[in-house]
């Protein structure tokens, strides 16, 4: 264990375990890739440490140095104030692909994002003669732009091919089809993994999402991957409320997860949960949200401000005063009906209305191009929400969701649940060890 | 023409003109829209100057609050230094669409672009009640951050329908088919009209096509639309040499544009072009250049280094120095071989090999998500070069490129030419004026 300076190394799992010796590959071949395919791509470097390569000309702008941290209790991408881009991944794992091979790449992703998220590539740009680029070189002069890479676990991971069926969180069960899923795409929902990519610039989020799928390489394979951009979903007081693609503010009444009490309370999971090594993790849906934009566009402003409840250009409750100001629902007009009306969709996803339940949501605008069959633009919400139980959580609010007179002019087209588990703790821990039966 | 104090109907051609007459379309009807489907929409706001209504909370970032110029000699986007974002939309004109209610339209784009760069929304967001918000909203907190607005006409715009068939540039002719085009989809090429907005914000890039193809409806149809982020091209000596998806700097050898000699010499039409409305305008080549990354990602990094003729992480020429070394074709190796190699993309893209000829390249970087069949990442570059005459400089160039060695990894999906008009002179002024036969 000492004769390089390496310490990814101490990421590995299960080294020289009975799997790993029967195929061959012993400390050597991992650290060369030579027992997985892609053998050539190395993460042969520090993680969050020295390297023992030369970093090209970083990019020394505060903006492009900014970081956030890699190793703590929780993963970071969740409650961090949400950056300007997105690219998010899910994966299923090869067939004929083993638990220690799996465990590997896990291990890699965890010494790469340690990496990356520090604006280092994934091992050198200039190898050897006779290797490719251990880094495919796109970010090379970036910084990290405040890179966050963030791991969860679909439930189809939970099945016989890992040994993990006895590790399978009981929140983690299919979200199943709620009211409004009529059109949801199966090809771009679900998978055994995913990774949520999020930077202030959208090259270096790419590039953490490549760089970690190449690593994958002969072990994952990618299932969907979506981008997105702006900023569908304040997560920090500090952040001016960002606009969705209706032109509405979307997250002025978003949970403010920098409190830590509040996030432990919606996000964290806590001593509830039935699988130890899902403490300090948290759930994360995903749903890609069509918006038939040009429906929408033609829309009265009087109807689309009845239809959120809001002002379209302040934000304020339709019951008055200013974007912050609480919504008063019994407050009524001169026809005597509520101003904010009843299915409003401020009403229904109001925790009023949802036995005080709440979510953090962490969304990103998408566009797709365009319609071919219509001419239209293809485009909307990535809705992405943390929290501690989508069932009691996510699921609750969305079935009351399903009376929002905004579905008229949206359609969610894929649905997803992981359950990502808590931060790393130091170099040398990955993705599920502890999962896996490891110490930590 | 007094009736209100909307200076954008100075924008309006034709106005009360036989045609529009002829359909029942008068002044106000232009106004209030009811004249176009999607009635409604209305630019009812000076261009560049007050407007009627309250402008939001603007963002008064130093970032978010710059500009470029709109009116001038040119037209933004072109030596403008490059944003980081891209939106990139063709249109083709509708069927039984006449002359002037596409004049109408083109002023209408005129108006609404002159808002859109200063960080205006096209008309109120708050509008009166029975009317749909005549601006989307997703920007109206955001400032412009930079935002180009650039309008191109395509070749199948000078058919018979609008008159415009003795108005044709030569230099217009189709691009044909190029050696490498194999793989060339039409329905992703071309279009009579085509949109390029760029801003450093994604957001505010998308919201200025959306609310353009939104001012055309029923006038214009969306063709296609590409996205586009990073730098892929170098515009300015200020601008660090940004990087391609295959991690080579791209653009090391562009030209500089800011200076007026070398963008007079080969970006702006000057006196030898035949149509005299084109002079001072510039010829837009676009092409969608898929990117075969896993099979690039997988090849040695002397081999990537010999394509290219330059280091990977410096981008120094392989025949010595560093990144803006002038390249040495005569230089041998030990081997008694050039050491950078006659294949080479440096070496048939440069001007030494074509004549002299250089062309302005602005493109971005793409990714549309993963390619289904395989699983594998669809990315690439999205190739924009602004030129005199594209036969005379990107055709000569290309057809050069036929031999280089990249071709194996990379394959041209869309192939586009567009005449970029000259730079609307001042309010009143609309894309094509002179074009249509009206005094500038």
């Amino acid at each position: 264990m000492s004769d390089d300076n390496s310490p990814e190394v101490s990421n590995t799992p299960g080294q020289g375990s009975a799997p790993q010796r029967r195929r061959g590959i012993g400390r050597r071949g991992f650290l060369t890739g030579a027992g997985l395919a892609g053998a050539g791509l190395v993460v042969g470097a520090a993680a969050g440490g020295a390297t023992g390569y030369v970093v090209g000309n970083d990019d020394t702008t505060d903006a492009g140095a900014a970081t956030e941290p890699f190793y703590g209790d929780h993963q970071s991408g969740i409650v961090t104030p949400q950056q300007n881009s997105m690219v998010f991944a899910a994966f299923d794992v090869n067939d004929s692909v083993i638990t220690s091979q799996l465990q590997t790449m896990l291990a890699r992703w965890a010494a790469a994002a340690s990496l990356l998220t520090v604006g280092k590539p994934v091992g050198p740009v200039e190898t050897q003669p006779g290797s490719p680029p251990a880094d495919t070189g796109e970010a090379f002069d970036l910084g990290p732009h405040r890179l966050t890479v963030t791991v969860g676990f679909g439930e189809s991971l939970f099945d016989d091919r890992f040994g993990l069926a006895d590790k399978k969180p009981a929140a983690l069960a299919p979200l199943g089809q709620l009211a409004v899923d009529s059109s949801i795409d199966p090809t771009i929902s679900g998978g055994d993994l995913c990774i949520q990519a999020c930077s202030e610039d959208p090259q270096v989020a790419f590039h953490a999402v490549r760089n970690l799928a190449r690593i994958g390489r002969g072990v994952v394979t990618l299932r969907w991957l979506q981008e997105g951009f702006g900023r569908a979903s304040a997560t920090s007081t500090s952040q001016v409320t960002p606009r969705n693609l209706m032109g509405f503010k979307d997250g002025t009444a978003n949970i403010k997860a920098e409190d830590p009490d509040i996030a432990d309370k919606w996000v964290w999971v806590g001593d509830e949960s039935d699988q130890e090594w899902m403490k300090g993790g948290s759930y994360l849906v995903a749903r890609k949200i069509r918006m038939h934009i040009e429906a929408w566009d033609s829309d009265d402003i009087v109807d689309q401000e009845a239809i959120f409840g809001r002002s379209k250009d302040s934000g304020a409750p339709l019951s008055g005063g200013s974007e912050f100001t609480a919504l008063n629902f019994t407050k009524k007009g001169p026809d005597g009906k509520p101003l904010v009306e009843r299915f409003s969709h401020v009403h229904l996803a109001h925790p009023d209305t949802n036995g005080g339940v709440q979510i953090l949501r962490r969304g990103y605008n998408y566009t797709d191009g365009i319609d071919t069959r219509t001419g239209t633009l293809d485009a909307g919400l990535f809705f992405i929400a943390y929290q501690k139980n989508a069932h009691e959580q996510f699921v609750r609010i969305q079935n009351n969701l399903a009376q929002d007179r905004l579905n008229e002019y949206i359609a969610p087209i894929s649905s997803s649940l992981f359950a990502v588990p808590p931060g790393l703790t130091a170099v040398g821990d990955w993705y599920g060890k502890t999962m896996f039966g490891y110490v930590a």
